[in-house]
């Protein structure tokens, strides 16, 4: 079943008290860039560091020892671990995360720190699905999937939720929103609400060039792989392909999907660091990235950039600043 | 004559509209760590990366081209530089501003981007007082002093009465609240603000080791100055003495006085890289460092921070984050 903006509207009660209801940024050296206004949804200063823990609070804060004695299992790049994680520590419930050995550092051990077990393994010859479908059966542990599930959307809708109750608070009709994008949750869940809420906004996904399954789904009208499933600087969007679900809110909702460059999204990191102060990764950075590169039309419009998350490894983040990314 | 909480309240209007109403940004890392509760007022966010745009704006919307027909004069290390040419450029007056030639290259490259004119001078020989005084009395213009002035004061008290507003919407009493000092104009705002809308909060001032000036002077009732006026990573923070308005305010309002050394405030900065996703320079850290190194009793207690400044230079944050500093 198809999430609604009526679920939407639960996960925002759902995630009150325990979700940071985070910052819409406006700064008007980007206004001047972009000739329009952009309202930034700095969801990289929400809990976890990035939109991930809305929608794992939403499934998981329904959940208890009875539900999932054995806890809750998922499979994630990262920021997906880290709010699952969060969002079990907090119900006091175990997590068992199983991600890509490559994943970088910050995000193992930040998953690590929120009291969740991690099993590794290699993106190239072993399946996710697999070995957490086989902890789910082996421990009656229930699956938070990242994406495609209805309180998985519904819950990181709420961003949206957020960003045009914010936009309507300060007289902004927003024309456009850009969604970082990889397997559609957040930008499903980001569509559902500006339908609702703000129906004549156009919502569309932004990606890492050459990882575009997306924008070429939605051109296609069905389901495209993107031929690899990592080599880009925006490891949080190494989904392979949309959703189903996701696919089947997308489709009727969204814009054209754009795309960036690597070292597009790495000039966004920066700019962001120098004007916003904030701490977004490549992957968080694609949608800001876009208007900075001229994307879309931005001239006398308004644009909601969702940033959507923030987790880079120091390392990564210093040689970025030095133009050595 | 000294600022009151109604010029705070006069400023605040001025501000409306142009200043950004910053995030106060809880982090649940963060309040395990203190064991209590820490409310960061993100004045990085803030138009020109630190609050000094607050006071400079409050001081300049006053001006125009018949009372400044040669516009608006500062000297500043660079934050201040900034909230006056920015603020400057707004109103349409040309701005001059006296720098240390030794100023972060990112702080020099901002003011001019502003559309102010540059002038730099060398610490250790020449004094900024009088190059800035020889350039009111040539062209006309307007000194805008980087603390001791009531305007200023009050302007950047606006911070304060921001962070009341939010702790108190949100059921938080502070029992103390630490500002990051330099001369002491956003500590007496602050102070000012707490004294009328939050009685029994303490503010302190937090400044790099070996410049706690104003630590000292709270101490022994007289003004005190530092010996050095450079050699620290806290380049926001090298004025030698407390102003004499900020400190009339100041000893009045104010608790006991902390610091924190520079590699304390190089913790804080990798900190809220990793933590809270936001960019401070080591100056804007060290209220948020005094927390991190255990300056002050936390436990059980509730906090704010103001994070006062994210302007660092590219090549220093790649520094403190590779843990060379």
């Amino acid at each position: 079943m198809l999430p609604t903006f009526s679920d939407i509207e639960t996960a925002a009660r759902r995630l009150e008290g325990h979700a940071v209801r985070t910052p819409v940024i406006e700064a008007p050296r980007l206004n001047e860039i972009a000739g329009g206004r952009v309202l930034v949804k700095a969801e990289c200063l929400q809990r976890t560091g990035s939109f991930k823990f809305r929608g794992a609070w939403n499934r998981i804060s329904q959940l208890d020892a009875s539900s999932a004695p054995g806890g809750v299992v998922a499979y994630s790049s990262g920021n997906h671990a880290q709010g699952v994680a969060a969002a079990a520590q907090i119900r006091g419930l175990p997590a068992l995360i199983v991600m890509p050995a490559d994943t970088p550092q910050i995000k193992q051990d930040n998953t690590r720190a929120y009291g969740a077990e991690v099993v590794t393994y290699d993106r190239a010859t072993e399946s996710r699905e697999e070995i957490a479908g086989r902890f789910v059966t082996e421990r009656g542990a229930v699956l938070v999937p990242p994406f495609d599930h209805e309180d998985i959307i519904a819950g990181q809708g709420t961003a949206g939720l957020e960003l045009a109750e914010e936009a309507a608070a300060r007289g902004v009709a927003l024309d456009d929103v850009l969604v970082c994008c990889s397997g559609g949750g957040l930008t499903a869940g980001v569509a559902l609400a500006m339908e609702a809420k703000s129906p004549g906004t156009k919502v569309h996904t932004v990606e890492p060039a050459g990882f575009d399954d997306y924008a070429r789904s939605l051109r296609s009208g069905r389901i495209e792989r993107n031929p690899r499933a990592s080599g880009s600087i925006c490891d949080a969007l190494m989904s392979v392909a949309p959703g189903e679900m996701t696919f089947a809110v997308n489709r009727r909702l969204l814009g054209e999907g754009l795309a960036v460059t690597d070292a597009e999204a790495a000039e966004a990191v920066r700019f962001a660091f120098e004007v916003l102060k904030l701490v977004l990764e490549p992957g968080g950075a694609v949608a800001l990235a876009a208007v900075l590169s001229g994307r879309l039309e931005t001239r006398g419009r308004a644009i909601g950039v969702i940033a959507s998350g923030g987790n880079c490894d120091a390392e990564t983040f210093a040689r970025i600043l030095k133009r050595e990314i």
